[in-house]
């Protein structure tokens, strides 16, 4: 049996196969739509997968209009990529007759190896001792499957259907990636490749950022993680990953609670937390808690420059909101700078008389027309004193309420321009940010009477010209925190 | 001068005349519709306010189609409730035109006071005299105003109009008054009375909390604070509230950035954090960092019992779902109970074979039918094993994918079949609630088509039915957390 690593050479064929296939074989395609041989095959379908795909059953003829093939060996052709969804006992056969096709990268979809004890280690070991005498590849076993938007390949349990972006998504949980596209998408997120790796047989979290590393479509990569098979193959890629891609990833187990539940989902040894706490530090990881601040520092990434420091400037439409992002900055170690009088002096020929003078910078209820944030903006990200802005709150689009009930088609034009206006603010907000070469992220309630507009279509075409609006001053510090903390690892 | 309290005589009087006026008289109201006493009086018109509204201006006899008075002296009775909006000039004046009229009630929402330093305070201070030496209760200055939508009235500087219903705001910024009262807006959670309470020249946090306490229609209070006026009576009041209705409250100032932009903002004094995080503990408030915190936990007081104790059951739908909510809750202090023969029977009888046997209980992707997620918080509630219980997804309505493209006819059918189905569910999980008296707290993701159905409609019909979704694991558990916190409180 040959180690992972002996197979350097085949690294990008390998993965082309995976998630650039031009041929897709189902083993175990099924004709009952409660099973998941039907299930994968139908959003094989309706994805809209443009190579050939081969159902392979040994009973039936069709299934959903596609011609099933009786084995694998039948199939005219070898294809690039086999998914396989047989029950555990017909699984080293499935996995035989692949390699014996001469298939080098497969997708074991089934359940009920390592993660159900000893009967699943010894099953799960002698598949891939199959696999890897015949030179074949492994995701899985216990896994969801993968997505490729570019190639409008949905392989997949649940039926989502991202479309191709950025956002690369390597979790060993399939709920939890499904999770992430499906968040993604309702801001118009698109995602570039998605690994549910289960149990990790064969391929590791790692082998994933490594072709990612090299995949021209990912920027980001976000990462669900139980338990590490190779701790220091991990740290070892992931190190190198990491300068050119942010990776930003979970990691549970932290609590003895969190462990067990990790060994009865997918095998994982959780491992020490400190351990992997420092690791991820000389790693460049950005370890986060929670589903939340994993979407939010992700987009972060994709909208904005890493700053060159901690130094923060908050310009913001309500003093509250202010005090909230000052303290949630300075309690994550950002440094909401004292403003010197250079920047003072700017911000004093036009904002009011009573404004401040302070950092935040309040630009005083009533006095916030969609210009003045912008002006404040670029004063605090232009000058020295700043790495980074944060902005809180955006003014409305005007006529905040029209003066009578509106029309269908009046209020489809009103619609469009309160998005026309946000998305014309974000144009500006992204555009400072590039000149000045500073993040610049937003807090703001966008203003949505939602008769006329929805704030899913906003927030779209704010994606759509790079932007993005965090809901609260603190997810704006976090991101910011963590945008810094990349940067500082990158100057290391 | 005499002392907040020595008015305890007049306090359901005078707040009633805040809360509850038949007639409100507008100081400083203008014809120019940029200016605050235009649109503070379009606010209140628009707002629906049923008793008589008599703006003020020397300079104009109708503004917004309302009679204009030249004085509070013209006006034809004694209004209940005074909004002033007179520039800081004119402050002493208004205020003592009020006292002469005999008005006992006034919202004073000028700003330039404290906030701006030795001038302002002085001024504040002539203003507090001049009201206290009438028997004249004040609320501000430097505030957004208040909202008691059970009276239709929204005397406030944004147009934000929430229904009436359970949840009051206590807010030293206008802002973020403003903010929690939109965000329970889009679920179709309901505010019973808002106060901005600015600078607290006379009416403290407190006062107000003395009145929700007895306000039938509060049933938890939200509130935000920068520092307090009377550190003391703040907790010997909050002390009391609490035991009947759930305080939950973000203190800001938590840092010296914090700090310092609180004082500029309301001229707080945030204090030792320490000290306030103990008083807290004593006081039985939530303690809470940020605005989905407060949000979350405020809905979930609304929704659930308070629980007897620590210990939680977990129902899941996904192994990364569970392994997510079982670290946060660990990480809380909460006890993740290993479930005993008893229970673990009880779902042998009913779920797949190679269920995990474990809490998390992961109910095994493709068995998670409606019922048998209803049937597994059961067992986990009806036992003595568990004080609460957290569950992990729900099932999406079937068919997920409808067979081919709907008419707009079907789609609003399969629009309303989707909102049911959750509002069913909902329903019966709260049934199971009450029926055992334990929490049952959701988070999962919705099945949204945004072509039919948009996923605000389907929350807003749970709220209908006493029921909130969260959107991931880890709230879920800092909701469970703030519960259980508050359920030893009250055992004390």
């Amino acid at each position: 049996m040959k180690s992972v690593y002996e197979h350097e050479i085949q690294f990008m064929t390998d993965f082309n196969k995976f998630f650039k296939p031009s041929t897709v074989v189902l083993l175990g395609a099924s004709s009952d739509p409660r099973k998941w041989g039907w299930r994968i095959l139908s959003n094989i379908l309706f994805g809209g997968f443009q190579g050939n795909i081969y159902p392979i059953n040994p009973n039936r003829d069709e299934i959903l209009g596609k011609k099933v093939y009786k084995s694998v060996a039948d199939v005219p052709e070898v294809p690039d990529l086999a998914i396989i969804v047989v029950p555990p006992t017909g699984i080293v056969t499935a996995v035989q007759d692949c390699v014996d096709k001469g298939i080098k990268a497969g997708v074991v979809i089934t359940a009920g190896f390592a993660e159900i004890g000893a009967k699943g280690v010894a099953l799960q070991k002698e598949m891939l001792e199959v696999a890897r005498n015949g030179g074949m590849r492994l995701i899985g076993p216990n896994c969801f499957g993968i997505l490729s938007p570019s190639q409008k390949l949905y392989a997949q349990m649940p039926p989502v259907y991202p479309p191709a972006g950025s956002i690369a998504v390597v979790s060993q949980s399939g709920n939890v990636g499904a999770t992430i596209a499906r968040r993604a998408m309702t801001l118009n997120f698109g995602i570039s490749r998605l690994i549910s790796t289960g149990n990790e047989a064969d391929l590791h979290v790692e082998d994933f950022f490594q072709y990612l590393g090299t995949d021209s479509l990912t920027k980001v990569i976000l990462s669900y993680v139980e338990g590490f098979k190779d701790g220091r193959a991990f740290i070892k890629i992931a190190s190198q990953v990491s300068r050119n891609k942010p990776i930003i990833m979970i990691k549970v187990g932290e609590t003895e609670a969190g462990a067990s539940a990790a060994r009865s989902h997918t095998a994982a040894l959780s491992g020490s937390d400190r351990v992997f706490e420092g690791a991820c530090r000389q790693a460049g990881i950005i370890r986060v808690h929670n589903m939340r601040e994993l979407m939010n520092i992700g987009y972060g990434f994709l909208c904005n420059p890493a700053p060159r420091g901690r130094r923060v400037g908050i310009a913001t439409l309500g003093g509250g909101w202010g005090v909230l992002a000052a303290d949630a900055c300075s309690k994550l170690g950002l440094d909401v700078v004292k403003l010197n009088e250079e920047v003072l002096k700017e911000l004093d020929s036009f904002l009011p008389g009573w404004w401040s003078r302070n950092n935040p910078v309040d630009l005083v209820a009533g006095s916030g027309m969609a210009d003045e944030m912008l002006r404040v903006i670029e004063v605090l990200a232009k000058y020295d004193q700043t790495d980074g802005v944060i902005c809180l709150g955006l003014p409305f689009p005007s006529p905040e309420r029209p003066p009578s009930p509106l029309t269908d088609e009046e209020g489809q034009n009103r619609g469009r321009l309160i998005i026309d206006h946000y998305k014309n603010v974000f144009m500006k907000i992204r555009g400072l940010s590039e000149k000045y070469s500073k993040p610049v992220i937003v807090s703001a309630e966008l203003f949505v009477p939602r008769h006329y507009v929805q704030e899913q279509d906003i927030m779209s075409e704010i994606a759509g010209v790079g932007g993005v609006c965090y809901s609260s001053p603190d997810e704006a510090a976090v991101v910011m925190h963590a945008l810094a903390t990349y940067g500082e690892f990158l100057r290391r």
